[in-house]
């Protein structure tokens, strides 16, 4: 019912467009009643969008476990159900890109569906980062790094038909938004010398102007700290 | 004209809700005909944010001069141009904050409003970048992570009731993201050794189990280089 219901929804869009479309007529190609269609979908934007809810559902259970490992790659790995979910169904999910881009209200709802992603990721990486000096900060300011990068890939993709790889569009795109922060990594919280994130490196830090000496004592304790 | 129908308009909210306010409450109240409302706002929504038209054309302006200095560095100073609206009228910026909370056709009029300042910035990043390998993506993560942070700051301002220095709290928020992108900076692109981008400091990376006199040995050449 629910698949048969998308589907008319989808026909009717192509062949008249969105807004010329009614719940009336998606009902009438289906063969289905009135009352149906408002079982599924709440409005005529929902059936466009018609798996986002059940997958912000599996990013919160997702998230839920991701209790180990760095929480900037938990949030990857949950912006990349959202890639999985597109990447499902490239024909259906290329002609809903073309559909939104023409019709504000669907634009409108999809900022709105962003925004919950966003705010899932964000919430948890509040959790993960509780305690810290500026932890809110870094969480939102992450998540919005993390959801800005996945989009800019999967538009990509998009934009290229759904032809490509989506995963490998994302991943890189993810990748620069990891790097960008294990570059940044300790050395830049606690200033001074301290070990990088990855286990065979260490990054130090020292004023321009310091002896030689100076330096290698440094790293002679930094190495000693170990 | 306008200040008044604000005026009428936020009196009426206070009192009976949002929802329950028409426009024709509103054009009452303020004793001018239902033509003059439409005049100055599309919507009833439009009417809760009366500033942000001018602010967004603003930040436009603003950027088209800003062709010198660090790319990012220009869009923390647009971005405080919505702070400084805000701030310019705390009692009204907590009220609207609080309005904004409650109802959802206003979050979702705000959330379209944030998406225009956030495509005002990377559109000037992307410019700036025009060229560089990534330069899109990194225009689009940090026109997110700016926005994030201009937004996370502002909200603890309204939270507090608008009663401490908005610009030092937002300030405060940039600072972090200019930082991520300072720490993570030319080292991170190039690999190896590389100077920072502050004059005074240099950043040395090195495998952990590499011997002390070619750790030494590495500084040193940096240390020439410059």
């Amino acid at each position: 019912m629910r698949e048969v219901l998308i589907e008319a929804a989808f026909q009717l869009f192509m062949e008249n467009g969105f807004e010329r479309t009614t719940v009336d007529d998606i009902v009438t190609r289906a063969g289905v009643g009135r009352r149906s269609f408002f079982r599924y979908f709440p409005s005529k934007e929902d059936v466009v969008f018609p798996e986002h809810e059940r997958c912000l559902t599996e990013m919160s259970a997702f998230l839920t476990t991701s209790t180990d490992g760095e929480p900037l790659d938990a949030v990857c790995d949950a912006a990349r159900l959202v890639m999985r979910m597109y990447a499902a169904n490239p024909e259906f999910s290329v002609q809903r890109y073309r559909l939104t881009r023409e019709v504000p209200s669907l634009r409108g709802y999809e900022l709105s569906v962003v925004h919950r992603y966003e705010r899932t990721l964000a919430h948890y990486l509040r959790q993960r980062y509780a305690g810290d000096r500026n932890g809110a900060l870094r969480a939102e300011v992450q998540a919005a790094a993390v959801v800005a990068a996945h989009n800019n890939g999967l538009r990509a993709w998009l934009r290229g038909g759904g032809h490509g790889d989506a995963a490998k569009t994302v991943d890189q795109a993810l990748t620069f938004v990891r790097q960008t922060w294990d570059d940044a990594g300790e050395s830049a919280e606690s200033g001074g010398t301290a070990s990088a994130p990855e286990d065979d490196v260490i990054v130090m830090v020292a004023p321009r102007g310091a002896p030689l000496w100076r330096v290698v004592q440094k790293i002679e304790k930094t190495l000693g700290d170990e």
